[in-house]
């Protein structure tokens, strides 16, 4: 098998073509558009040769308890090294902290070879910046001059600690408890779910952990963030002595089994030493600056694994014989069968809409920190990205196993390593239920709909200047407008919206796709490739926005499903 | 956890009430409807108490290769010898041969508990089943009172050897020789994925295995059938000398663990002793006889492994609480969520809607012993059977992961195990693309599409006569008739057949899961629950069958789709 190839053109073509990033060069003076093909064949090369040899290892492998110490896979310290080494956990971050202040968009093009390459390592980096994101944003200058400079370097890796075992969704249940003790806080409590809780990659582990004050209001006004380094520095702010938290088991989980998901113990006797990040009490809004960001990345990671599944499909189903084709001698590759090349053209093209969004997204996403506008819509597309690219990133990755047929089930092929990885991206970080009441009841709610009112204008105007492919701007203008409507029904409450809710943010995301393949195929520089896939999308995916819409209806007054109780036998 | 519930009364409801099993006391003898609630009560005893409680164990110790046999899973012969004791392997089979001459539609309902509460483990008399059926339909009488009577009894088991590394689908490329000698033949070769191709659980092992004669024609008009016992019978008809046919390695796979996945060499020194059943150069036929019952029976898998698994997902859900729903105090259980009573009910509904199908087509199995009509309807039900439910059944076990939240991905949970062990059912006995195809280009076209003018004929009247739901009726009326152009375009290949053939299997199975649905919630005896069910599936599900069609439109002329190639990077 030639291995994962990093797909640096359609990435720099999303990014230019339809995403627009040249857009950020006045704001990133660090960036101008020729580095952006250097920047994307050194990540693909690292993604393609130095990560991806480790990812079946990871699974076989698995990380394990060794006394009260985390030993990660045999394989990953030196992948972490040179990602340490070759400074890519630094491209975005700001200079005054040692980062090359560059466009996060740049940093979604490297992170997705990483994660299709091995999804279980990237999980380490990834929160790492998380954290990062949220001691920049809400710590004091002293924590972030004491703790950053080493995150970003990457010598230092960070997690974040919220769930709780009653308290998975519903973070007003946390009760892991912080007491005041001078300038600091002992922290007491168990989390659970904890990825990269502890391993033996870093020189220190920067925990970020959800606790509650004793005299903090109950729910999520009570919750407070708090910073709890797995060794306290010493004087010459190097790791010390040892903090009082310890991971104290590891799931056996359906798939990244790379990733350790540690149960953690703080202050199982003197307390865990933490500090405060931001003020009392206020830790859910700094949980979702972390969030906001990590929501996108999983979105990223339903790209990355179902790209990676697919080119491992594309390349078994032109080297596989088997059967014969009217008019073809002897056996023929089973690309050559109808129903694998549907197969395989439906991934691809599905592919393409989720990189186009997922791009467009991570542009605005840079814009929005300088402009209100693109925040508005960078916080609309996330729980779109979060939610409709990790739905379809399992039906990808199951079709790719099916292109195998028995040997899909074999799990030394491969592909079926990454159907059970993809299996948690619709959970973590907030399931996609969740996702699509963040959409409905918090993004669209917030400003009455103004938002998405901005984007089914921009599609609008899209399609109004769009000159050729008369039948697919016909088509789209029949969703912008079913899409318009189905926004009136869920502001207007008039079907229960939290049973539509994930039907119209699933509607949203095949509207969005449409959208952006067609932008893509009006552009010049659209490829052949690019071209057939925009009119499959069209001709076979888009027409599920339909079904959507139809669902939404479906629900038709507050609570039009019985109770489930009825269903108990 | 309460553990899988055996759903005796959907069972009864589906077999009394919408497939007329009372239709076939005429046909059976033995047989009277007063026997249907007994048999359902003791097979739902024998799925919950004797063989649920060994799924996960099937899981966590798999088969393992001990010398040259496998040793399967310790807990599974106590339930294997159960099982025999209870004469449960003898329902269907001809009183000549000491079995009880019932229905196969009741086999298929105590089937349904078994594979439902350890799918890896109903895989062995499974196969029996149908090594039993090519036997007794095909092979001489000699063989037959040889063989049938321990193999019905469950003493003796089956299994079916067809495929080898360069075929899968293609059977044509069978290279496994056969040489004449005397009244027998030698086998050699080597077969994979032969399932329970070797275990400790009965005294014998009766291999049917596919080869090719020296002076065979080429392609499948060249392969034979022949019976070849592990242990070769002497003069009292008892297993004696061991014949040359061994295991040689066991997969590694995704999913059911618990069954034993073998790689067979047949013929390692002087040959594998086997003998012909049915015509030199006929096997495929024989073959097919096996397939078309193992082909619905892995549709009746689908519906067993997503019963159980949203069984659990709605069990999980009433007693785990999280958050808080507007108007009622203090926290509540995720059921009470909007978006996880959707996916319970979008769960149940398909699933009654899959059930309905099922036992339609296990009764029109019986009546095609005695009607050419009901043998078309029921030929033409298998494919729809197969594709259809093992697709839902990937959709409704991936759902009850997802209802379980970060639950979900730990193996310890169990559901995990359930969404892996769904995952082969589209591939084997025949992949669901290859199913489409035998829908498309065998069943419709034998009889120029009369078989399904008459099933959608039978749609009609049904309609015509239905006098409530008129919404209903009207959007299934809807979708009879878009099933009829796309029927039309399918015969007429105005698309491109082999391309389309998926998309117009899946409208088929929306549509008949509806049809059969509102026939139930038209009957007096349907509950509340399955009248909201049937709510639910027009509200949401039937929608499905539209896109289907709009799908199929999209592939237009011959190769509609460019070439993969187009695809490579």
């Amino acid at each position: 098998m030639g291995g994962y190839q990093y797909p640096a053109t359609e990435i720099k073509f999303c990014l230019e073509h339809i995403a627009k990033l040249k857009r950020l060069e006045a704001q990133f003076p660090n960036y101008s558009d020729d580095l952006l093909e250097p920047i994307l064949s050194e990540a693909g090369k690292f993604a393609e040769q130095c990560v991806s040899p480790t990812n079946r290892q990871g699974d076989l492998d698995p990380p394990k308890m060794v006394d009260r110490c985390v030993q990660e896979t045999a394989t990953f310290k030196p992948v972490y090294d040179a990602l340490q080494e070759a400074a890519w956990t630094t491209l975005s971050a700001p200079e005054e902290f040692g980062g090359q202040a560059l466009p996060r968009a740049l940093e979604v093009a490297f992170n997705e070879g990483v994660q299709s390459a091995n999804l279980s390592f990237s999980l380490c980096p990834l929160l790492t910046q998380g954290a990062v994101d949220a001691i920049e944003t809400h710590a004091s200058d002293e924590l972030k001059s004491t703790y950053l400079p080493n995150m970003i370097s990457g010598k230092w890796t960070g997690t974040m600690n919220l769930t709780e075992p009653s308290a998975g969704s519903d973070l007003a249940a946390i009760k892991t408890k912080a007491e005041r003790e001078g300038d600091h806080y002992r922290i007491y409590g168990q989390k659970i779910f904890i990825t990269w809780g502890d391993h033996q990659m870093s020189e220190n582990i920067i925990h970020l952990v959800l606790a509650r004050l004793p005299d903090a209001p109950e729910g999520v006004k009570g919750i407070s963030l708090f910073l709890v380094p797995k060794y306290l520095l010493d004087e010459n702010g190097q790791p010390g002595r040892r903090n009082d938290v310890f991971p104290i088991s590891l799931e056996h989980k359906l798939g990244i089994h790379g990733s350790p998901t540690c149960v953690m113990q703080f202050g199982e006797s003197e307390g865990a030493l933490g500090y405060l990040v931001g003020q009392e009490n206020n830790g859910l809004m700094a949980m979702f600056t972390m969030m906001n960001n990590a929501r996108q990345s999983v979105g990223l990671q339903g790209l990355a694994v179902a790209e990676a599944a697919y080119q491992m499909a594309l390349e078994y189903a032109q080297d596989r014989k088997q059967g014969n084709v009217r008019g073809v001698e002897g056996k023929v590759a089973i690309a050559e069968h109808g129903d694998v090349r549907r197969m395989l053209w439906q991934m691809a093209s599905m592919l393409s809409a989720m990189r186009a969004l997922m791009y467009t997204a991570s542009v605005e996403g840079d814009l929005a920190k300088i402009d209100k506008s693109h925040l508005v819509r960078n916080e609309l597309y996330t729980p779109i990205v979060k939610g409709w690219l990790t739905e379809l990133a399992l039906e990808i990755t199951s079709t790719s196993v099916q292109v195998f047929g028995g040997m899909g089930f074999i799990e030394e092929t491969g592909v079926a390593q990454l159907y059970r990885d993809a299996r948690i991206l619709p959970i973590y970080e907030g399931t996609n239920g969740i996702q699509a009441l963040d959409l409905v009841g918090r993004k669209l709610k917030a400003d009455k709909g103004a938002g998405m009112a901005a984007l089914i204008e921009e599609i609008s105007t899209d399609l109004a200047s769009f000159a050729q492919l008369d039948e697919h701007v016909q088509a789209l203008s029949l969703q912008v407008k079913l899409l318009q409507s189905s926004t009136e029904l869920m502001l207007d409450q008039q079907v229960n919206v939290s049973e539509a809710a994930f039907d119209y943010m699933m509607q949203s995301g095949y509207v969005l796709g449409g959208w952006l393949l067609l932008k893509g195929a009006q552009d010049a520089a659209a490829d052949e490739a690019w071209l057939a896939k925009t009119n499959f999308y069209f001709d076979h995916i888009l027409l599920r926005a339909n079904t959507a819409a139809e669902s939404i209806k479906g629900f038709k007054s507050n609570q039009s499903i019985p109770n489930v109780a009825l269903l108990n036998k």
